[in-house]
């Protein structure tokens, strides 16, 4: 039987969605089985929860429960020797063009049993929850045949029935190419084949492509999201990390839920991305792990009222983070994001792109993912250098 | 009763000093009671442990306890709103001068009870503990009266008895002066008796200044140290993070154990440092936090033979930061340290920074601090951004 309580003297994270959740003091949340029942002042508390069990926080705040909309959390294989080789000054493409890189993460996550490959993603997962995750999104592309990715994307999905989670899945097949063959090719004969019979599995909520010199051109991207429209599939993309591709503007045409990384965004992406209502997902763990130096154009992204989110990128070759806390940390310090935006980017916009209406939100009728903080000012979650005051997880009205 | 007992199957963490703990595969260790025993090739163990018990490790790395060798961790009060006003532009010295920044942490340190601190330190140490950190050095600095300045010591002390890890106390009555006094009134009135009245009571470990143009002058801190020499006690100094005060050459001449933070320190501070022994403790913490850009000159101590140690300046202004391990991360992607310099950074050379000899290696004779960790490689410690796969944390001898 579910579970019927209302949480008091809560201080109600304040967000950008006015109404219910706007209050800042005295808040309180009822919950009723896995849903919020109530979200507002305690003075508006609703008389028929009158005689539900009251749980008074001491003025501590609450939160949705914190989603990461981006990450590649699925694989096999450490990258620690490539990081060594990094750090003696070899670049990301230096890496990649040498077979390094992605290639090695590739080979053993294929070699990998499904049992490793879960056992690696559960202690990933464990991570993200003590910072108070509810909502992870994971992406294949660590497999480059049909039957990797395809697994990849299974193991994904089991990861629910391990751990109080939602897991969304993303089709990453158009994520790099094996080095014998060409883009196109691949596309034609794996890819895009491995994606509809994900799609047929059941295994794909969002399709992604990586735009790049290095990855895909946008045509070839292209090709992935005419693809995905044929099957009914939303569309993501890896765009302007490295340069300027004109990722985020076919993004914006094929109205993509978000646009990633976006380094070398340009004015044109900007404007294309606002009135596609794209979300901008930035990725400062990769930025910082990589030592970029161009960042994002967050203050252009403002103006013209993108909505962004932050998520870890988690991933073994360039960004190895699995603190959404400490992205949220990130986003302050190397990208210049107020820590409502931070806060903002891990809830309500990574929920928007994630194409999600059901979490993000303290509003009636979401989902009932909370988190109790043990601070009162939510600045103190992005201030802290990922460490979680988190003093109680609540996942579809579930302590746990 | 001590227990003993050796760990086999270790994977040794290669330090840079040779010999016993030189071997990198098959790694044993003898523990009797709170010491290392045995530190060596699985081959080489003694006769005398063929009847102690065996802990066979599966190739599992082991390292020396972390040592975090420059904290603030007592403290009272948030800065989070501080913080938010930082990322709307102001700087460091702008918040110093307006009365804001460590004024405001003086105010809430010195109204908060004994208890209070102690349960704030507590949280945070609890956080470093996490990570397998088992040293903690602890400056004063945020009472600037004798009466807290005392009380901030005394409640470092008490960790102790609260957690099993070693506290290293440290005066920095010349963090800060008030604002209606002369800094050099405030040494002669407050600092230098609250010193000798801290060393009386055996509360302090070594003797600290901040040497800047928003703190005191070289002149003012030779001071501090002219009167810690009196009582007997060794000095370090926190210098050159925002400008070239030659504190760093001072430290030297004074025979510090370390100088810290360094982003402007001059040739002729390296050569000083190289020639007097001095530990260059690095904060990259703060330098990420005050978004600095110019770094400490890596190159040129690792030349001179400086030996260099990180740390995570745990404090509410500059690094509210409870992670050794994202330090680590840190020291190498901000300032380019192998990821052995980082190993070594948070054992050896942290230990040489604050004088101990029982603690840093895995030789016998030392204290058998160890940590047990879920890797095979020492470079995944620095690799993940503050992602503990801590196994097991002993601490003397004991696991907890
Ligand atoms: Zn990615
Ligand atoms: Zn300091």
């Amino acid at each position: 039987m579910s579970d019927c309580y209302i949480l008091t003297d809560a201080r109600l994270a304040p967000m950008h969605l006015e109404g219910e959740a706007g209050y800042s003091q005295s808040g309180a949340i009822g919950v009723e089985g896995d849903t919020i029942a109530f979200a507002g002042a305690e003075i508006d508390i609703p008389e028929r929860f009158d005689q539900m069990p009251r749980r008074p926080l001491g003025g501590r705040l609450v939160t949705p429960g914190l989603i990461d909309c981006h990450t590649h959390l699925v694989y096999h294989g450490s990258r620690a020797r490539e990081f060594e080789m990094r750090q003696t000054g070899a670049s990301y493409e230096e890496i990649m063009r040498a077979g390094g890189g992605i290639f090695s993460t590739v080979k053993a996550t294929r070699s990998a049993t499904d049992e490793e490959l879960l056992a690696g993603a559960l202690t990933r997962i464990d991570r993200l929850i003590s910072d108070g995750t509810t909502t992870v999104e994971i992406k294949s592309g660590y497999g480059l045949d049909l039957e990797t990715e395809l697994r990849m994307l299974r193991v994904a999905r089991m990861i629910e029935q391990h751990r109080p989670i939602r897991i969304c899945t993303t089709f990453l097949g158009a994520h790099a190419f094996p080095k014998h063959m060409e883009a196109d090719d691949y596309l034609t004969e794996i890819c895009l084949p491995a994606m509809e019979a994900a799609a047929a599995e059941g295994l794909v909520d969002a399709v992604d492509g990586f735009c790049e010199t290095v990855g895909f051109s946008a045509r070839q991207i292209e090709r992935v999201f005419e693809h995905a429209a044929k099957l009914g599939l939303p569309v993501k993309i890896h765009a302007e990390q490295l340069s300027d591709q004109g990722g985020a503007i076919l993004a914006a045409r094929h109205r993509a839920l978000s646009a990633d990384h976006l380094e070398f965004l340009s004015d044109e992406g900007v404007a294309a991305m606002a009135a596609a209502g794209t979300v901008a997902v930035l990725l400062p763990g990769a930025f910082y792990m990589l030592k970029e130096t161009r960042k994002p154009p967050v203050e252009k992204l403002r103006e013209a009222g993108v909505p962004m989110a932050l998520a870890t990128d988690s991933n073994p070759g360039s960004s190895p983070m699995t603190s959404l806390l400490l992205a949220m940390n990130m986003g302050a310090i190397l990208f210049g994001l107020s820590p409502q935006e931070c806060l903002e980017g891990v809830t309500d916009n990574a929920a928007r792109a994630l194409g999600l209406s059901q979490v993000g939100q303290l509003k009636s009728g979401m989902r009932a993912d909370l988190n109790i903080w043990d601070v009162t000012d939510p600045a103190e979650l992005t201030y802290r250098m990922g460490d979680a005051p988190l003093q109680q997880r609540i996942f579809g009205g579930v302590t746990c």
